[in-house]
């Protein structure tokens, strides 16, 4: 069984709460965590106000978490709670600690030396930053602040600010602390990722292969449904994944199973045989080149394409013929052929990929209604076209275009593959 | 003073916990409570386990806010918990909603459709969406799973699908329903955006010209400093408000203090004038587009362009000579002019806009350094080229450069329109 040690984080700070910033700290430390073979238990987001921070402290330490990380309200302001509300909370008092004064004075004496300022100019303003909590120990800081280091029962309890280049650098040493110490167990994972089955579908061969010892966890977005096993490394456990990854590749329509997303996979076969591709969009308005793009090196297989939003575009660039065009509309299998053929041409590349669609919320019609999209995939065995019907909102239809484009060129590519 | 109603937040799910998924209901709602002039006290984020799920909104109830909204955990799976939680903790018992087992059919009779199924091969699975805690209304679902509103004592509880589009479109009725009710007291807002200003300058003018009646909060994103300004109805606030706006357009680069943001624009006056766009553009990959295709009705003057990413396009459909290409390089100022004239031509528009640029984290030269980024934009009245050196990783040189083309064409546009 895998040990997963218990984590419960509190985020400090009204900026979090009124669409102002969004947080940075909680997912960065929930995914190393979770990496690390851990389960945060809950994100708790709070207000720079002390009643709601020691309730929230309370409440986080009441279910006995084996580590809690706190992020925000370490500074010189009046709305920098944390020290004093950690202390009310552990029933202890507030007091000056002699390192953490220490390393809040070598931290001035940086900024007093850029600003010609005599140390004792900065530090009565920044001096309440070395109170602490009885008890606990300071954490050096990476800015001014440093952070703090408290037990409460079972509980260890970690204390940062919340700018998150400080957040990172201050948590660095303390997870390879505890990762030396052994506090987390050694975690395996595998992650299937399939295309084009519901999620009731796929939960549904999950809980008739399930057992106890595994950890399992399922995700659908953008018509993808992703599942994430984690294992201990006994034996039996791996047994026990192995045996649950070969019935999803038996039942469900798996297309990776070694951790590779489609962006991944479309990449690396590109790559391998140094075949290119270009793409011609129409609903997603470049938003297909963009995605592909995202990734350093593309250029080695990516050498652009049209975006042919109106339909004048799509013939005096495409040159997708007019008669196409009235006969079929622009929202057609024909007009999303004769882009993805026309645009492989246009870019002298291997692969041609097109998306022609109803986006909405407007321009819907019986026949074509809102969410209806056609991807064209051109390559050396002839083109291939699909079709999409997808519900939600124009980011919603927007997002599925494109992956389903991408899945339609891994089809291309994979299948290319295998013959070969 | 602004009576501020108090909000919590419960976002239920184990995949924004381990790193899956990064939150998108929390930070939207949040934004627009904020904008109706409530106040978030927390967002609670919360694994799929239900003695979790109940202790959460127990921890949530227990500081009666006036509204809670709870969003994820309404499904068909085994963690689908909300209301069997909601229920246990609200001290009711769970029942079948013949409404909700109306909106259920409806919504399943679709997909039933679709997949050429009996609704009754559907139902089954899908039957336990119908129960609600007793006492509770259900709220009409956007994809299969109604929502939920409780109360309980002076709070008011709503429960909707985690999925964001649909948590989005079944949020929107919720939120019209409450205004109109008067839940949220009016509050008066002027946002005032800057480019080309840095954060502590803004935030100085802010320090200077502040009193205590005002709510002012500050945001940089992608150059752009953001002020917005809260406050009530009386006169007294009014013009405090107004005083403050003007110190900003004195004293700051502002480009709206009417609450439209730089897409905004650009979308009204091309269509104020009947004009259209062509974008080309290298760097951003077709990211430019995308951004401008996110507007619903932006057929009406965006005609679409080329994703010029490979030098051989820049040629080839631009018609970009290779000599420009070999004497400055594609990034350089000329050949921004030569896309943006060439795009522009092309998709006979208005305005031709370009981007070319070093994204990164590879390419760069001492000459042309990761960050460095060149813009162009052809009008009626010829063609201006700017450049940019954006700090941080591809992603923000991508975002930076986007937003740098669209105030280039902004200036172009009202230069145009004070002229005319």
């Amino acid at each position: 069984m895998v040990r997963m040690p218990r984590v419960a984080v509190v985020l400090s700070g009204d900026e979090l709460l009124d669409g102002r910033v969004v947080d940075a700290n909680g997912t960065y430390v929930a995914a190393r965590l979770a990496a690390l073979g851990a389960r945060v238990e809950h994100i708790l987001t709070v207000a720079d106000q002390a009643d709601r921070l020691e309730a929230a402290l309370r409440f986080t330490l009441d279910s006995s978490p084996e580590l809690v990380i706190v992020a925000g309200g370490l500074g010189t302001t009046h709305d920098d709670l944390t020290a004093a509300s950690l202390a009310q909370v552990l029933g202890v008092e507030l007091e000056e600690d002699a390192v953490a004064l220490a390393m809040l004075r070598d931290a001035l004496q940086g900024i007093a030396q850029r600003r010609r300022l005599a140390i004792d100019e900065l530090l009565p303003q920044a001096r309440r930053q070395a109170l602490l909590p009885a008890g606990s120990e300071p954490l050096a800081p990476a800015g001014v602040a440093p952070g703090m280091a408290a037990r409460h029962g079972v509980t260890r309890i970690f204390a940062f600010p919340g700018v998150p280049s400080e957040f990172r650098t201050m948590w660095s040493p303390v997870e390879k602390a505890l990762v030396a110490e052994g506090f987390f167990a050694p975690v395996l994972e595998r992650v299937v990722r399939t295309y084009g089955a519901g999620e009731a579908a796929v939960a549904a061969i999950l809980d008739a292969a399930r057992r106890d010892l595994l950890d399992v966890g399922i995700t659908a977005t953008g018509g993808e449904v992703t599942v994430k096993i984690r294992y201990d490394s006994e034996p039996a456990s791996r047994m026990e994944a192995d045996d649950l990854v070969a019935a999803l590749e038996r039942e469900a329509p798996v297309f990776s199973s070694d951790g590779r997303t489609v962006d991944d996979i479309v990449a690396d076969e590109l790559t391998a045989r140094r075949e290119t591709l270009a793409v011609a969009e129409s609903c997603t308005g470049g938003g297909l080149g963009y995605r592909i793009t995202e990734r350093p090196g593309s250029s080695a297989y990516f050498v652009g394409g049209v975006i042919s939003y109106a339909d004048d575009l799509k013939r005096d660039v495409l040159g997708v013929s007019a008669d196409t065009l009235a006969q079929h509309g622009a929202v057609s299998a024909d007009v999303a052929t004769a882009m993805a053929e026309s645009v492989a041409k246009l870019g002298r590349a291997t692969y041609g990929l097109s998306i022609t669609g109803v986006a909405g919320p407007g321009g819907g019609t019986p026949e074509k209604p809102v969410g209806l999209v056609f991807v064209g995939c051109r390559g050396p065995r002839g083109t291939v076209v699909t079709q999409g019907r997808f519900p939600g909102d124009r980011v919603a239809v927007r997002q599925h275009s494109i992956t389903l484009a991408l899945h339609l060129l891994r089809e291309a590519l994979t299948v290319a593959a295998g013959d070969g």
